[in-house]
């Protein structure tokens, strides 16, 4: 009865991700004395700086800032935490400095890393139905649910992880297609699963040159995955999302929204980012 | 004569409903003197605050406030009253406060708790045709307003809800599809109601983990649903809406506006959320 | 040659409706003294109280205030007239009152009170023809401009109708679908009366609970078709839009935009409204 | 070898033109004195008076005001010139005026005059390939430009036109279809000759009531086409644009974007229009 | 095996380019004291004169400023730099002066000079198949690699191009479409490469005339590539695309953004450009 196995793959969760892209007032930050700059840039670096270092243990919270190019903000943000209640946190934190007074939200992005488990999903689902274990019953979520605790902890390093040490950034959202003659949610399980492998060895080639982090959206935000790479090489973004479009997942079933690029700017930088020549 | 059977199931129609996205104004809140803060935070306090425990009665009038994730608001303020009219009313106290000057509305969402009875409607249709009681005459309608008296007294609690004391809002309008080759409107009754029992049933199954409020929205704004989900656990928003939608009903029709997220902040939290330290 | 008949039906055009809908600026009406407040509503209650009462003659001239729900806007204005100049006049008056300098348009739709006339111009066609007059010559252009006059003067309160005085007002823009495969631009004018004729008869079952203006606003503004529906009852906005939206003519070709509701405001209550309690 | 010839229909083009969509700032405007409003209006009327004269030759330079309906602008501009380079001038002529400072554009579109020369280069190409000219060699090319030139020498004073002197403007800037499957830049030639020629045929029946300038705008702006259509009768633009929506050509492969309605507004006028009483 | 060789085409990437589309604020320039925007000019001037000559070397960074046409922007800025962080620097650089606190972004975009190699990718691909090399191996990789470096030192003058010295530039993004049913990533290698070829063939006409820029902006920004036209003809920007729009690439695979347009301004003109007359 493999046909009434569930369509769903398991999901792992691990930290919540907030991005949050700003725009700088620079005309009002002009405007104040050098003092006042000197004053607002001290407290906001004794809020960021212990920030972009992730704290000891299994659940790093981190954040860090990126200059960002172009229109859709100066500054990004890109805070990892172990829940959306300390996003919100953070998020209320930074808002009040007064260096929040010269910053305009322009997007953001909320999500939470995501490890999808096609392989042990399809493997488990057919050894409970084998048993004759009844799909929803106490047993059988007791079941997946060892299963998602197992997987859980073996790829904790992966669920929790640092942020990368990378210059660049792009962040993406994407979606899978809805049409109405493709239709991601309505393939098989098996050619997802296929689909999926094939996509993710892509990926694997460029291992050494690109870390990437997939967070789930769905139920967050307006798109259903976030992707972050993160890279010292910039032209390794455009190679690797080129190659991957032609990839049967990607060309058939990808929807792409906006792209967010940013240069790593270290708390320690920001002074000498924001330094202004007002001539007093 | 099945075949001439309306095609439109009954709706039970509840509480009016209205989101309120706001943003709210950090540079000016740091402007005006501690003084003049806790001042503007008394008047609101005493406005939201009666608002915040619902009326005794079986209509309950309610407002909760959350602390939203994300540029696409910081205050979302959601409202359950007996009218529209109740409501416009309510956000124009607000929008008056001196509180009120420090919001700007990002976005809202006007709609009615709403219950589809595609069981009854079915039933119904089909018995008053057996009677040859002809549609839409006189009979035939007093016959459904009967129904409808009936069903509303029934599920008055569903109807009219006291807002969910859950630490996490997930809101988000939705629309049936109308496209060129997949028109939910045109799929025969018995259909939807098939697909929308098994949608339910899903829902179900996240019953005791999520509280699931279901508006109708169609000539009241821009989609045709709005879903609000409650819950203590941030993941289930996400698990929840994956699983459905492999489901027929929305693999197939469902069509997803943005999401919005918010943690809950009680009134009595609201002026250590707005804190500030301005040294002055 | 009934095939070469003109696949245009003709219309019959009434009032100039223009829909205002703007933001009110609560913080800055809150900034000035009582004074100062009591002097712009003297100025601008002059204004638009004459114009709440529908001018005596045939073609009343009438404007009404509503109070908005949600982001779209605090105040709905709704204006009929008896041209787009004189549209343009009112909108003018009222931005250089001291009042206008407190709204901000967020939207509004410009258009023209429409009848079809379907029906009549399938007969009219056909007999022109029958009576072997060549189409669009002098003759064939007078015989129509006979029937449009007639039908005009038949038409005259409809098409010219007073602002009815319901509690609630939904308002939205509509297109008939022009796709790559449901085109009602291709569609046979037999096959469009008929379904015309049967969405007709949906609205005529709630005659007696809803009042509908429908103004065409190709050539004036984004979308095809405006409609106003007045009602003192809200949920049957949801009931008869829904209900329709599964009829033939809807379900295929039409394709909406953003809903507007409002509450009716008298001018008498406009002061009641605006009130702010500022402790001066 | 018919099959080879071109697919491309040559063009003429003539004057460029910018629409420009401004608010106006009525709040600023009253807050100044009578004087300053005197002062700048006799500034910008000093700018405008002369431009609204086309100026003599046979390429009129003209500027054009219109008080524009709704949201989209309060003053609408259009200007004609003989080149992009010219259109940058008057542009930045008017926003450096103290006038300008009262403006913020809404909206603009920049396009040339266009003639399309579909009967023409079917001719020409079709006598080229009878001659055994190759396509595109200097022989080819000098040939066409003999035809460009003689035709544009013809048809100067529709390629160059002053602005018609009507009461109402309605622009609209439009696309032909790129669909997955209606396509009109895979359709033959002569198949897109003929729908032209149809649709051509009713623009000609309303010829005496209303004046068409149609403008290319491909490579200058983000839709294909402008229409600006001039008449003294406001309903006249719904009546062309609704019976050419059933044209094929318009039918099957019309796109259309935002339309744009303005009343004449002469120079004369202006300060009129923009009279405010402040009572100082 | 020639099905198995890749779909990917190999691609050179030279030049990071930024695009900066700004308003100016006319309305705070007049304000300030000649004086003062003398010394706002002289700053400017002196950050953007040095970056309008490209520096010497293999590599030039350049900048160059042109009028914008429209509502879009006032003032466009393009950048070629040897990367994203240069880019990044200099947009921090304008951003600070005294004169960006007059700019507003209205929009950017962010690509890479690339060049794609269709016709050495197939032959490549294939020699290395005959040769029996392992796809993706490390001695494929090295062997690829060393194709992209002989062609990225043979092309360089094109990967690394001064900014054209001509009158207009036309900036628009584009992509390919992956569509249900026409998708260009799921189209053969081999067809791809014919199609481009004669794409290709059609530009090269026009190459006296005209001088694009191809960048790739997979990665980098919200469409795929982006496309810089110069010239000093501005009605070539029309008939060049709309020549290409017929073409098979692009009639049936291309989409296209927002068209920018503007007319080059040498920073020795900018005072020009910015001189008011405020009467002071």
């Amino acid at each position: 009865m493999s046909a009434a196995l569930p369509a769903v793959p398991l999901t792992l969760e691990g930290a919540s991700v907030l991005h949050q892209m700003f725009r700088f007032d620079w005309a009002a930050w002009r405007l104040i004395s050098a003092e006042e700059r000197a004053g607002i840039l001290a407290e906001v670096t004794a809020l960021l700086a212990p920030l972009e270092k992730a704290t000891a243990g299994d659940h790093p919270a981190q954040s860090a800032v990126f200059a960002q190019l172009g229109h859709k903000g100066d500054l990004m943000l890109v805070h990892f935490r172990d829940s959306i209640a300390q996003l919100a946190a953070v998020e209320r934190d930074l808002a009040r400095t007064a260096f929040g007074s010269f910053l305009t939200a322009q997007h953001s992005y909320l999500s939470v890393v995501e490890l999808g488990l096609y392989e042990s999903s399809n493997k488990t689902y057919a050894a409970l139905a084998e048993e004759g274990i009844e799909q929803y019953s106490e047993e059988w979520n007791r079941r997946l649910q060892e299963v998602i605790g197992r997987q859980s902890a073996a790829m904790s390093s992966r669920l929790f992880p640092a942020i990368p040490d990378a210059k660049y950034l792009c962040f993406y959202p994407m979606d899978r297609r809805r049409g109405e003659q493709l239709n991601w949610y309505t393939v098989s399980m098996t050619e997802r699963q296929r689909m999926m492998h094939d996509h993710g060895m892509i990926g694997r080639r460029y291992a050494g040159e690109v870390r990437q982090i997939i967070t789930g959206s769905i139920g967050y935000d307006d798109w259903e995955w976030g992707v972050d790479l993160f890279s010292d090489n910039q032209n390794i973004f455009k190679k690797l999302i080129y190659e991957m479009r032609f990839d049967e997942a990607s060309a058939l079933y990808a929807l792409f929204g906006a792209f967010y690029v940013g240069v790593r700017l270290p708390v320690s930088e920001l002074a000498a980012w924001l330094a202004v020549d007002t001539g007093k």
